[in-house]
């Protein structure tokens, strides 16, 4: 089965096509056919595209909205000269995967696309007033250019996060906000989270009911999950991807009062600190350089830039609370997971975030730590380390595809 | 030395008489020699006076002003039929010393009062605007009305925590709003977590350098406070006291864009939702009944009430989070205090907060547990906890009457 992944922003569109089933589900060996990026969708469009194992292609194309980018690409899926493995022409393309950013309470699952499930995404804009409409745009092109008989699947960021107990997911405020305006944690990345809790029980054989472990979801977003029994019971990311740990560009936990102050002190209106919150600050803010870890990094070891140093320390501090946090919410964990860009390849942030902290029964192994990179899993504390340290490779995109397969299959997932 | 020691609300005026000295401290005998209260000064205000050992005096008086309030008592004072022991005019009290809720960056001690530390208050009034024009009353009245030959002496409610790091203090916002503005985590209970640190020590035979505990001040205001090597290292209040735990009344932590979200759906404008955040939220908030933690515990027990269980476990679950948060923070925790109005009494509360922590290695006595009520230092976790944990009464009070007497003496404190 050909499944056509689809990430679809505001103005931007991903895309892989991967070719899955149940007996390659099982295998692990479900296999990407090919990629691509169009970004500046509505003007000068950049468009990337690569075939497994052949050479990059990139370009620029004007390309008007969602339809004309999809149209675009199927053009170059179905050119003879194009040879993606098993495609010849736009009916090898049996399902198509949207990730979809907010769920709301309603959907637990990853599901088939109809009618009410638009009209439920629909309501749930107010939620996501940046995500939805951009993944409603993906769809609906989805549907016009691929015909209503291809099953579309949608699978929700927020659906992982669905089984935190009302406890951790309510917010200290009058509860009928929760029940009118529906205002709650409802975390993100929870694609993330959930393929990294699946990749550790396949790693070490470990039975869901056995799978008691925090998720580090590092990259230009950042999220922490708590699994207990394989299932998330608190996450950093809160009603919206504002909160939690500090990211690239957004603040992450902060005191609420310090909005009104710089209201008056700044004379803003509120819509714009809190666009500072997310677009200006985090590493960007502090640093004053860059939202990016790796330049960041080598800021602080080649120029000894002090407020570089500053941003990677309340980076590495922020995660080791939240650590400790979820190890108490858990009443101790087994493991905890790195992943994302930062997670996966930034050796000097692991290293920094279980510095000090034996106490914690967690003694991180120098020595793998710098072996985990580029994409590599890899156990990377000591054997005599109460809580084993892992880096897991994400991959979100597989997670789209095989929901998308299991869905249309009615096969129940894992 | 008998030190008069106030706490000046915008509306109300706290007082104790304590004799103390240096002799006193050490031996840990000094004395309270009366106290009172007096609310709802500029109308027809409410007083309660009280003798050390004697009943209790409550009456009403038309109270104008701090002057006012303050001339009042030092007239029941010094009234030959009030009798307090050692105490028979003005000249009797020695000196003064103010609780004073935000010294800013400046005040890392407490401090004699002088022109200079009255400008740098009213400097700080920004940062503090409910809290620092009512201590300035207490201070302008108390000038007045016992002369400036009277030293007094202010105790900052965030001195205790200016040791944090900067990784710690600094929220991850642009920089330059800590520069410009001076936003950053501050902290408050300083008096209170620095005394249950002290009490700590006295009781343990431990020194500073081994002083690693995390102190919880749980009263109708909450915060926590990690300690390490007897300083404070971090505390859940911030930039003010809305930020961290769950209170009676306030938030605590909450994602900053739930506000904007409030403000659009409630068509209210941004200090209204700041002021619901503060004075309509927390246990209030969620139970809808009261921000009373023991009506609370009886509203569950008898009436099995959802809400208010929602509510308890809501607190309860916050605080294991920073119990979690901070042992991670200091590699490990010696011990966790209970302290405040609900730390030193409610059993139940402490019950669920050290419940399933054995995996933190903290293992709760449930026997000794019950029996730390009303005010009683009681150690109740089990031998076998690897941290301990203690019930230790706060008492804001004598620190404010032994800083004032060991500044007064130019002594160095603990």
């Amino acid at each position: 089965m050909n499944i056509f992944v689809v990430n679809a922003g505001s103005s931007s569109l991903k895309f892989q096509i991967i070719e899955t089933d149940l007996e390659l589900i099982e295998k692990h060996a479900d296999r990407q056919l090919a990629k691509g990026l169009i970004e500046r969708i509505g003007s000068e469009s950049l468009v990337t595209l690569k075939v497994e194992g052949k050479s990059t292609l990139k370009l620029t194309a004007p390309l008007r909205d969602h339809k004309a980018a999809l149209n675009y690409i199927i053009k170059w899926i179905i050119n003879p000269e194009t040879q993606i493995p098993g495609i010849e022409g736009i009916e090898d393309i049996h399902a198509i995967g949207h990730r979809t950013v907010h769920g709301g309470e309603m959907f637990h699952k990853s599901i088939r696309i109809d009618k009410e499930v638009i009209t439920a995404m629909e309501d749930n804009i107010d939620l996501a007033p940046l995500h939805n409409p951009a993944n409603l745009k993906g769809i609906y092109a989805a549907r016009e250019v691929f015909g209503p008989a291809v099953p579309q699947v949608a699978i929700f960021d927020t659906s992982f996060h669905l089984t935190m107990p009302e406890y951790a997911y309510l917010y200290p405020i009058p509860y009928q906000y929760y029940r009118r305006y529906k205002i709650r944690r409802y975390g993100f990345h929870g694609t993330s989270h959930r393929y990294i809790a699946y990749l550790y029980r396949a790693l070490t054989g470990k039975s869901k009911e056995d799978t008691n472990i925090i998720t580090l979801h590092l990259g230009n977003g950042a999220s922490a999950c708590a699994i207990k029994k394989g299932k998330s019971i608190d996450t950093s990311m809160g009603f919206t991807p504002l909160e939690g740990l500090m990211m690239g560009t957004r603040a992450g936990d902060l005191d609420a009062s310090v909005i009104e102050y710089l209201c008056h002190k700044e004379a803003a209106p509120l819509e714009e600190i809190i666009s500072v919150l997310n677009k200006r600050s985090g590493i960007l803010g502090i640093s004053g350089l860059t939202n990016d870890m790796r330049d960041l990094l080598d800021e602080e070891s080649e120029h000894k830039d002090r407020r570089a140093s500053l941003a990677i320390n309340m980076f590495c501090y922020r995660i080791k609370k939240y650590i400790g946090a979820y190890m108490a919410a858990m009443n101790g964990a087994d493991a905890i997971c790195f992943t994302g860009g930062i997670g996966e390849n930034a050796v000097e942030i692991r290293r920094r975030v279980c510095e000090n902290l034996e106490g914690m029964g967690i003694i991180l192994d120098e020595e793998s730590n710098k072996l985990a990179v580029g994409g590599k899993a890899l156990l990377i504390s000591k054997p005599e380390s109460k809580v084993e340290v892992w880096v897991l490779p994400t991959n979100e995109e597989l997670v789209l595809a095989r929901d998308t397969c299991r869905v249309v299959l009615n096969a129940s997932g894992k």
